[in-house]
């Protein structure tokens, strides 16, 4: 392929293969398979998943929301606390497909009762662990109150509890992971007790992509969300939830300088490229890992090049020595990102090796 | 103002009132001005610029030289090596403008002596300590090779060196600041002399805000290129290069729940608004001070709190227990960021206290 800057490439083969394997586990243990789009963004990837016959997708915001209904989605969960101020949008979503909207206390409750127009489903957000947001799960008397004044409300149709156990992101073992994954469902399942004598058997919908790639174990979870796991990314390998090769996501950058004397070489691929996000290891936080490409798109190489500065279109690559004398100005490489959504976000679109070009939501 | 949705708010008279300072601290020093508009990325931004007479402007990438060429200018720098496997755009561009371009290689010298269809003017990059790219300032070798290779080809007239000294970015003091300033133009000075007996007089530019906001010593140096200054931020501020009523941007933001228990509160405004650059305060990254909103734009408030933690879409605010009471969900907040740049990048578009929207590169 030729390419002239920086631009994000994607292996359908391997991102199908990723959903594949997370259809078919959710189909398993018997959940309901509501990923998470705000990782690709993207209609046309959207595709790949009704494909397989999935209708139910979660998203992270209402622009996101009204995108996806455009692409022919009808039944989308916003999982990110309801934005009151959005409502003119929230209503129009509402009349044209099942909407389902994410609550987390009494005053949206009582906005929505005013304004809203039509039904929707609505889920609590429950704070399992990672206190981002969410009622926490052990306060049963907010989450009785909350839940009651969703239930005395005939446009709202309280469906389930939701939470989403970033927290799994946090750590580098798989028995963390696993850890954190049984005391959420475990805390969700009392949450659903708690709530049992106002709605019976509430859903227990999950979120996150290392627990939905590792455990093996969803006793009591009715529904699942994960979105990273399309693409992967080193977040995801360094946590264990991936292997190298289940990335489906690189973006290929050219080398514009050679620095012999110390080691490395930029690239024209900076922080509006991959984000400042990182993960740890070695020491430092590292931005990205160096990849060949090829005419089918990637090879990882086996010794390990690391992206480990950037800034806004600048990024610095550490190469060995020997190394060295492979690369040139010009040439391009290819970089497996630290964090697949925040660089999809970034580079707006997407090409795979056969030069298809696939939107993104960014770019609408 | 009435917003829905995260949307960032730029003061243009604050903006107007940077830009005027650092135009008059220009002319004061006999400098010329070329100002860098990788920061806002605004073709009606750029015309705040026109109307005090600048000319000549710097950009980061050749997409940014041909956004800012369809709206008139016609003497771009682009102050990043050159990424030669643009090079189709790069004549294009070349026979319309006035094109300058960064070399740090007989390689990219080579290939331009190859392809280039049209004259342009040719900046050397030099190293003067940040360690990112450029010819080290002191290998007079490499320099002076390079200088050669520059001044054979008939289609590249030579005719400065710049650095970017953004190690002024990592320090916290003014005094470290004019240190590396200081620095900076010896070493440019002592590149100019090494390549005298090839090019008389070679023009020295520098670029960085910190420096050209703070020193008031630019002998020797012909040329400055500062950028984020037309908006500064939060590590500008930091680093002593503005005051807090300096900063022209902020970010409107809708708290969508509040969590008394932690004294934290959650804004719809995470990692795809803010990027996830930080500055260290208090043993910790922020990402953001709060400012309260008004009708004429923001206010910054007697009390800091402070933006501590971004996800894809959420933001974690700290909030004081008396703050608490003056919050609810539903109501917008202002937030100054950490890194303007970035910010700008990811929000795609401007709006002021008229309701007036300001377009950006990225919307194209």
């Amino acid at each position: 392929m030729i390419f002239t800057k920086p631009t994000m490439l994607v292996d359908p083969d391997t991102a199908k293969k990723n959903l594949k394997d997370m259809y078919q586990k959710a189909r398993k243990h018997k959940l309901m398979f509501r990923p998470h789009f705000k990782t690709h963004q993207s209609g046309m990837i959207g595709a790949w998943y009704s494909e397989l016959g999935i209708d139910k997708i979660t998203v992270s915001s209402v622009d996101m929301a009204a995108y996806f209904t455009r692409f022919g989605w009808e039944d989308i969960l916003i999982a990110f606390p309801v934005n009151i101020k959005e409502i003119d949008v929230i209503n129009k979503l509402a009349q044209q497909i099942k909407l389902s909207l994410t609550v987390l206390n009494v005053e949206s409750v009582e906005y929505l009762d005013k304004y809203l127009l039509h039904e929707v489903d609505v889920y609590i957000k429950i704070d399992a662990g990672y206190k981002r947001t969410g009622v926490v799960w052990s306060n049963q008397a907010e989450l009785q109150s909350l839940a009651h004044s969703v239930n005395e409300n005939e446009k709202l149709n309280l469906k389930g509890i939701l939470c989403h156990s970033g927290q799994t992101y946090q750590v580098n073992s798989v028995s963390e992971i696993i850890d954190i994954h049984e005391e959420s469902k475990y805390r969700m399942k009392k949450v659903q007790e708690t709530l049992s004598s106002i709605k019976k058997d509430l859903l227990i919908s999950i979120g996150d992509t290392p627990s939905c790639s590792l455990a093996d174990d969803f006793e009591g979870v009715d529904e699942i969300r994960p979105g990273n796991f399309i693409f992967y990314d080193l977040q995801q390998y360094r946590a264990g939830a991936c292997n190298l090769s289940d990335i489906a996501i690189s973006v290929a950058c050219p080398i514009v300088s050679m620095h012999r004397d110390r080691n490395e070489m930029v690239i024209y691929g900076g922080a509006v490229h991959f984000s400042k996000d990182t993960f740890f290891e070695g020491g430092r936080n590292i931005y990205g890992y160096v990849v060949s490409l090829s005419d089918e798109g990637w090879i990882v190489p086996d010794s390990k090049m690391l992206l480990t500065k950037v800034s806004q279109e600048h990024g610095i690559i550490s190469v060995s020595p020997d190394a060295f004398m492979e690369y040139k100005t010009g040439d391009f490489i290819g970089v497996l990102p630290a964090h697949a959504c925040l660089t999809a976000n970034l580079m707006k679109g997407y090409v795979d090796s056969n030069g298809i070009k696939y939107d993104h939501l960014a770019c609408k």
